[in-house]
């Protein structure tokens, strides 16, 4: 029998289901709490929440993206060349300027991206300066497009122009290609929306000289410079191949650097493309965005997938795509990055989220993999246990994992691969991307870098397209 | 009231001391139970207990710990040279063999380590085969002696012969110096007491035509190689710079190549000079080691300090140095290394714990870093949370945090550093050491890697010591 004193003193023994505030209250009232993990789906549209019901532990929808995964996984990227982009990308034309991101046009274009068509315009010699350039820009005669219509990515503004060499990355295991152009370096550089003399001298230079060695130099591999193979060891060595790619620029460093010393271009030459590449840390970020757009593009247009193959941003709006949607965007506002300005600079500076460099978190490292890249927090804030825990949560809403890019801190476990929408929905946790952050301003440059989510819209737009396309 | 059921339902509150066993038969019968960490003292003998009591919490000796640590903080190693060991170390003879370790003769050393000597003898013109070589080395014509007391330090075997060239590290802030020898790679090669034609060939390559370049090379960087920032850096990605240095190979690759490149040899030179480093994810553990050396020495010989200042071993003992005992060794026994060897071998192939490049653990890195490199133990063993374990507890047996090595898996967590005699023997805590295992039979190579620890008996009969010398 118990007396009313044994009932006070008793413990009791508590399931807490949900928000973990109660579950802390009655800690603090010495009773023992499990804690059950679960929220109500993000999406409070009846129609949407039917549709996750409907699309609920269906085997047709895991096999497809099981396949997506799979094509993700076994990709085989390799730098195999580089060529201006009106050479090496097909549909480019001299008219053609590519973009970071979903559609946009000249004046819905945010003040960075703008920045860089002017500056893009005049190193192509079509405008001698920013009037002029941004009466060609709003004249009609050039075509703008996101750089992911064309099988390419660009970090930030992500401007492709014609004349621009970019890396050729293939696709080994399933025959495609991607693009992307050659990293400039930190600070006042055109991806930033910077155009001053200083950033169009660069450009010239990366055309006129790096590219002709490292093209051949990539010729004298013979198979190329296998970036699978870099970014499984870089992910390895605290890199997680979107805002930290010291290690596998290192890497890249010491592949290339003895076929570029047989091309027979004279000693400064030589000495000038490898400093450019020994002092830009960031340099293999412009080679690990293609080598994860062509694992994504061979997982694209699987019917029924409901994985995410494209996370893009054009400073205005967020877009994505879904494997069993093909090229149809699905976008949103964009929302602003939160993390570390550089000191001077302001919230109010900052352009909103900005980049095709989602496409690492895309395929599963960047954000995705900042668990096993503890000192990339320096660079984008937060802690280490923040990291370790966005890739935790990543695993709730990726359909496999990637063997190839094993994470040693998470005890050896692979990146979270294959983002999938519905479970996306279901949790109501959205991809984590960590991102630099560009002033809104056309000609500055980079603010700072930080933490950012997608906009949960995209993902209730495709939610609605493939319940259209996909329910009977 | 309560009634006999109560009794037997009602949780106790329980404290355990000591022995976590006891810890968890409670839990399993459903009692909390908080478990305080207590281990007694790892020496039973009264006058070792007598001495940890007498010493304890001695503000004197604190104070000489901490500018021992203090010194060892501050040190900046930086490889400014490339020389001769006949010219670069001071007190080298053309009869001097420097060996890893405690000092041995000729009839004692293990079989690693006369493989090792052989190969040297043989190099240096001395002896035409291994009989000879035997022979000479028996003859009593030979000075063995340990690297240690020369300044240097040698990996495994750490034979250094006269005209080996050795890496000239100066100490920037204290103006010491330390040497050692260039890394071969792995596999056959001298350190591992192999002494076949290729290994003899490659240590001539090295002396003829590497050694020239790389110092023409130090030459013109005019200030040296700071490898005190690249072991930093290093130790964010990934290395614990014993024996995993693949990312400080990578870093010395970037900062020396564009000097090589400057040093006017025709190209085929700088091509294999620059292959051969590219080719050895080792190489920097022999620009590691001097560093460390340096900065223990500058540690050396402060009164009352009871800090760590040397451990090493010869492959039959393991030995250590007092910083407040000068250069006195104490030795004992060395242990048998735990961990993965090659296929093919079976503990009955392996040598004792070998090798000066415990230096690593002494300063901090190395086993002591093992959390901040979790890929490691897919050379060493042992899983990632033991890595992480292995460094947590170094913290209990060490005076100070290495600020300047940070390590991003431990929330930035600075090296533990300044192991401290007293601590160890306190607390029972041996320091942990990650290590390559050699053959026991001379002439065979590296069979293995794994983990070790120092013989305790090193440590008690340092306190012995150090309680004569400083107990009035």
């Amino acid at each position: 029998m118990n007396t009313i004193n044994d009932l006070f003193n008793q413990k009791l023994r508590l399931l807490n289901i949900g928000a973990p505030n109660f579950k802390e209250d009655l800690e603090l009232q010495q009773q023992d709490v499990i804690q059950i993990q679960w929220s109500p789906p993000v999406c409070s549209d009846p129609l949407l929440l039917q549709a996750l019901a409907h699309f609920a532990d269906n085997a047709e929808i895991e096999q497809a993206n099981q396949q997506a995964a799979g094509n993700i996984i076994n990709a085989n990227p390799v730098l195999i060349g580089i060529e201006p982009a009106i050479k090496a990308i097909p549909g480019m034309t001299e008219n053609t300027i590519l973009h970071a991101g979903p559609p946009t046009t000249w004046d819905n274009m945010c003040g960075t991206v703008q920045g860089a068509v002017i500056g893009a315009l005049i190193y192509e010699g079509r405008a001698s300066g920013e009037q002029e350039a941004r009466a060609l820009a709003g004249s009609g005669k050039i075509i703008f497009s996101p750089c992911h219509e064309y099988s390419a990515v660009g970090p930030m503004a992500g401007i492709i122009s014609p004349s621009m060499p970019v890396h050729i990355i293939k696709n080994k295991t399933h025959g495609n290609y991607a693009y992307c152009t050659v990293n400039e370096g930190l600070g006042k550089v055109l991806r930033f929306g910077a155009f001053d003399d200083k950033v169009i001298e660069r450009l010239h230079w990366i055309a006129d000289e790096f590219a002709p060695v490292l093209g051949r130099a990539l010729q004298l591999t013979e198979v190329g410079i296998d970036t699978k193979v870099i970014i499984a060891q870089a992910v390895q060595m605290g890199d997680e191949c979107h805002n930290r790619n010291k290690a596998a620029t290192a890497l890249f460093f010491k592949a290339i650097s003895p076929y570029i010393l047989k091309t027979g271009y004279p000693m400064e030459t030589l000495e000038r493309v490898l400093d450019f590449i020994n002092a830009n840390d960031h340099y293999f970020l412009n080679l690990s965005m293609p080598s994860c757009k062509c694992a994504l593009d061979a997982a694209s247009g699987i019917e029924k997938s409901t994985v995410v193959t494209v996370m893009a941003r054009n400073g205005v709006d967020f877009g994505i795509k879904i494997s069993g949607l093909g090229n149809q965007w699905f976008t949103a506002p964009a929302n602003m990055v939160k993390g570390l300005l550089f000191p001077g600079y302001t919230d109010e500076d900052a352009n909103p989220d900005l980049g095709d460099s989602a496409i690492t978190e895309t395929l599963g490292i960047g954000g995705f993999a900042m668990g096993a890249s503890p000192a990339i927090v320096q660079f984008v804030g937060g802690t280490v246990s923040d990291a370790m825990q966005y890739t935790r949560n990543m695993r709730s809403i990726t359909v496999a994992e990637n063997n190839n890019y094993s994470l040693p801190p998470m005890d050896f476990k692979g990146a979270a691969t294959g983002i999938d929408l519905l479970q996306v929905l279901e949790t109501g946790i959205l991809p984590v991307i960590n991102t630099g952050i560009a002033h809104k301003v056309a000609g500055i440059g980079q603010v700072g870098a930080g933490i950012v989510h997608p906009p949960v819209e995209c993902f209730e737009e495709a939610l609605k397209a493939y319940s259209r396309k996909y329910t009977k």
